[in-house]
């Protein structure tokens, strides 16, 4: 397993310096989510950083299912206990320390790795810790979920094989938000998508969403099950969220020497393959984990591109935001309910960490 | 699914020209092996060879599990019907057509490619069907398995990640014909291998049997899932040919990045691959078909060199046999019910279709 140790935000409860009142989720030990998380009321010290540190300002900051994973103890990402919950978000920067180049006021910032704590209104990070984005406060809500969802898409169908207009692409858990991403980054590509969901009593109304956001077929399991009985699709690509035969139908889509990209495991069954598949059709089986390719140096100027272009696609309108619901920190209960549970008759709503109201942003 | 074509020995019943009994395992129709197969005597006409066409006389050919799939018509390798089966083996040239330079008398030779049908005392084939073999006449058995079995283990060893002295390689079915060879080439790599076999009655006869062909360390399923549920055991690539769980216990057992090369279904079970293990601890998951590797034009120079290698180590006995019995064609069913009878108590031998006695090769 993989240890990325971090540490909670500094606060200090000396009066001698000027103070502002901050909020943060944090949680003491791993286990439920709702359970293990309080929201703590602070007061940070503003007025003097360490020399590399970063005080922000946080716009938004979503929850994911890793990050769910994290408060229940099951990620390979775990930050020293205590730890403010959340590893995504987009912030602002209030301050700078004097040894700071990369940023200045009033930059927007995302994490520039998972495990510093987003769920607060305020903290500060060594600078290595955050990643300029070069966007406007007024998209903050698609900054605060740019590090994971849409980069998650981008990369799985960037890095694993050379996708031309006209090629295939299979995806199952197409309702996620990386789904979401998968269907409106191949459109703009040109590239044709076929989705697969789980059956629900609103089948057609999922159906409809997905094919207005560009999917061009769209099928439950036991729709695709009967497919690809009759037909080989000739995938070059399979992005599998799912796992067990959910999977295993996506590898029986793909075109000979096609790929299968494992970046969820939903069903909590492991990764299935066709044997036929993998011997005779010379597929493979692979994963993606978006954190790793952070951690990866050599990846640093590819991520300015890969944001910078993401950013323009959300501009121009050809990614729009996933369904998603603000909440306060103070609503965090509610928030981790929505988020955990399994509600299939419904398309759910992503939860996002802002101010409600007339504001943008904690201030 | 691919189809290989090919076609029915020639055999012409005229006895216009100069004519010789010979004798064909054949089938007309898919099914229960046994009782598809028919031992067919025909007089070959040997007079007269098309330019391109090379007459042999089999010395040994082997049963192997794709040659029982191929009889059962689950196998994508479908000769045209009626064929003779059996795809590996070991002939000497007695003829060749005049356009013929690449063979000579007394040459030997294995099939370039599969499907060509070698359960047979003599054959007649065209010059590309067939494969040079520099080997001595008196290794006949060796080279007769040496298109499978030893070259599915070193490919496999050679072509997907780089071995260094000291690195693991785990296998399940270690048992089988391929991870004989496996083990023995690890062995003279300087790899060290972790064997999982199935339990049975016998089971330390086997771990001794396999140890002594240089096996590091052998384990049931059961003691090989205690051991990796307490340690990680980082072996850089898994070979599986039995899919299901036993495979997912050797994707628990490689390193950050490792890979696990899946040849054979014994199970009849998908390969199962831990989510886990793909997502975080980025594995591969990969096939590996002996046919598709001879079929790339490309191979045909590191072909030569592979053999010339696996002979080398075969004649200075870093290789040895597998387990084996010979039998006559006209012993067909007892071979072939030997080799698909199930009986995990003993060490099953290889059935190797030769003339029995003192004589090394049909005449």
């Amino acid at each position: 397993m993989l240890f990325y140790k971090t540490k909670l935000t500094n606060f200090i409860n000396s009066t001698r310096f000027f103070t502002h009142p901050i909020q943060q989720l944090i949680y003491r030990e791993h286990g439920n989510p709702a359970e293990v998380l309080t929201l703590s009321n602070k007061e940070l010290e503003f007025d003097k950083l360490e020399k590399q540190q970063v005080l922000v300002r946080w716009l938004a900051a979503p929850i994911n299912p890793s990050d769910i994973n994290q408060l229940q103890g099951v990620y390979p990402i775990k930050p020293n206990l205590p730890a403010v919950g959340g590893n995504e978000g987009c912030a602002q920067v209030i301050k700078v320390g004097s040894d700071v180049v990369e940023f200045k006021e009033n930059d927007l910032i995302v994490p520039a790795i998972s495990g510093i704590g987003t769920w607060c209104s305020h903290g500060i990070y060594d600078s290595k810790e955050l990643f300029l984005v070069e966007g406007d406060v007024k998209d903050f809500i698609f900054l605060s979920i740019l590090k994971t969802n849409p980069s998650t898409a981008y990369r799985m169908l960037k890095d694993f094989v050379n996708l031309s207009y006209g090629d295939i692409v299979v995806q199952n858990g197409a309702n996620s938000s990386v789904g979401h991403y998968v269907i409106q980054i191949c459109r703009i590509l040109g590239v044709k998508t076929v989705n697969v969901v789980r059956d629900r009593p609103q089948i057609e109304i999922l159906k409809n969403k997905l094919k207005i956001s560009g999917a061009d077929e769209v099928y439950t399991e036991e729709e695709f099950l009967t497919l690809i009985r009759s037909k080989k699709l000739e995938a070059k690509l399979a992005l599998n969220c799912v796992g067990g035969k959910s999977g295993m139908f996506l590898s029986r889509a793909l075109e000979l020497g096609g790929t299968m990209v494992t970046y969820g495991g939903m069903s909590k069954i492991p990764v299935y393959v066709a044997t036929s598949s993998v011997i005779f059709a010379n597929t493979k089986s692979v994963g993606f984990w978006m954190s790793r390719w952070y951690g990866m140096r050599q990846n640093i100027e590819e991520r300015k591109n890969m944001y910078k272009e993401l950013i323009g696609w959300y501009k121009n309108g050809e990614l729009t935001l996933p369904k998603y619901q603000r909440k306060n920190l103070e609503e965090y209960k509610d928030a981790i309910n929505q988020s955990t549970q399994s509600d299939p008759s419904s398309i759910k709503s992503k939860q996002i960490f802002t101010k409600k109201g007339n504001h943008h942003y904690f201030d």
